[in-house]
């Protein structure tokens, strides 16, 4: 298997692990790595210097490519890039802000730079500001979201015939069966965030896993729309959330109701009540916690059987 | 191309053109089924002697298979099912409703059922109710849409996983990519709505179409959602919608708000300020109103040459 994506990044399979919040640690980075795939740190629930030393145990625990996604919008920025610079790392994912801002800084760093869009339209402003590759996520995605709600099934060709930049699809896909359809509709790789979040060693809680293991479909639902749209499982907060909204609630009062470290009470404390519980939707496919060696096993059989499938099936 | 869609309905393609208010009728569904498709009358806009006539009139244009489809909360759904079963339909697509009220009517009189859904526990319902097929929908949409908001590339999967009848994806696809993706998630056709709708034959106003070819991702949002969910592009109504909605307004206000026959007003009429405009996320991938012959055309074409590229690629 060698396309764009896998030259660019210099990877096995075109197979990205998200880089989540309280979930992407160096454990979970490097086992995605390890198996061919790529893996990412999250530094958007770090401080510079615990973006360090992930960094560092990450290069311990591979030889293979990594990277970093970094929240562009995060309070922290600063810190963490130059920690990005002085660590020598060599491929940054960035998400949530204006790429023209940081771009030129990791380039002229020796760094790719992926970015993250949920239109055609970003996806062109991303292009113009000279990143090496796109990452489109749809509305299935769990956490933060596009304002657009569009569908990574309508998605996906929207942005391939927007940019001619190597295209890496996100939102809904967790199998090899997802990753094939993402193909069909152009895309020449994957990022899976919610199938690697549900992994062991992912650095979620336990109970947060867990409960994602017994999700049904409409069990997340797309929240906090008049702040930052973000992609929620229906627990208690999200029941108070939805109440406020449906009573007319404005941004400050939901500010105000929601304080402060919500995803970490949740997603990293266990915290199933009181907690932001981000998740995406393909999460109720997705019934075991297991290693990400089994995983990536699976991913790649399941590739493997339907595009065989594929290849018997006629022309029109 | 034969498989479980084309044997069950005597189709050429598994393509179906979705049902839909105030575009179908018989001009649309009778193109649809001489060029390959499976042409549908959309009943949920026509009175049962309207839906006699376009019976009639699609019978004198086609030879070939056609449907009808009903929704089951339609007001006039008595007097629509008796016409169904006296003018000798054959093929049935049910929404909207429970497919147990109506199915066993439906089979005693030798009418082949087709449900639709938004998921796999309606899935299950509908073929526990006895229904030959399932058309699954997903978030992307357009008009009246499921409650669980679940995209197409996390739904059909699922869906597929939870029963054993043939698939029909609906929701986001417009294009022979598009159809080529959704079988690599399991389904064994597709249904289209959105993509017909824009056609020469659809019968729904030219201004509304025209202004259909123009939109950009992010143009039609899901509202009403204290009422029923439905995917309504952004126009001065769907802003007056929302500022309710943003400020608490209950269901019986909306309703109030809304009053009758905004569908009519804008798809049919025209009105494309007052009338409530449905359609689907994928319109803004389609740029041109085309004859149906056309449509299926390129999608034929576009299902063939992504088919190819696939079989060109390596297993992992």
């Amino acid at each position: 298997m060698e396309n764009r994506v896998t030259d660019l990044l210099k990877i096995k399979y075109p197979v990205i692990q998200g880089g989540m919040v309280w979930c992407s640690g160096w454990r979970l980075a490097s086992a995605v790595s390890n198996n061919g795939g790529l893996g990412l740190l999250g530094a958007g629930s770090m401080t510079p210097e615990l973006l360090r030393e992930h960094i560092t145990k990450c290069r311990e625990a591979t030889n293979l490519p990594f990277g970093v996604n970094i929240p562009l919008i995060y309070q922290e920025i600063d810190g963490i890039n130059r920690i990005i610079v002085e660590e020598g790392v060599k491929i940054v994912f960035s998400s949530a802000g204006n790429p023209k801002t940081w771009t030129k800084y990791f380039k002229d760093n020796g760094i790719t730079v992926v970015h993250v869009v949920s239109s055609s339209k970003f996806a062109k402003k991303a292009e113009d500001a000279g990143v090496d590759a796109i990452v489109v996520e749809g509305f299935e995605a769990g956490g933060h979201n596009g304002r657009e709600e569009t569908g990574s099934f309508a998605l996906i060709p929207q942005v391939r015939k927007a940019v001619s930049l190597p295209l890496i699809a996100a939102g809904g896909i967790g199998t090899g069966e997802g990753i094939l359809a993402a193909m069909s509709l152009g895309a020449d790789g994957v990022q899976m965030g919610t199938r690697f979040a549900l992994s062991e060693e992912s650095s979620a809680s336990e109970k947060f896993k867990r409960l994602c293991t017994t999700l049904n479909e409409g069990d997340t639902l797309l929240s906090l729309k008049k702040l930052s749209p973000t992609r929620l499982i229906k627990n208690e907060l999200f029941d108070n959330i939805k109440k406020l909204e449906d009573n007319g609630a404005n941004a400050d009062e939901l500010l105000d109701f929601l304080g402060r470290g919500r995803t970490r009470i949740g997603m990293f404390e266990g915290d199933l009540v009181n907690g932001e519980l981000e998740i995406g939707q393909i999460s109720s496919l997705i019934r075991e916690i297991e290693p990400v060696e089994t995983i990536m096993k699976k991913i790649i059989s399941e590739f493997n059987s339907s595009l065989k499938k594929l290849k018997s099936t006629n022309e029109w």
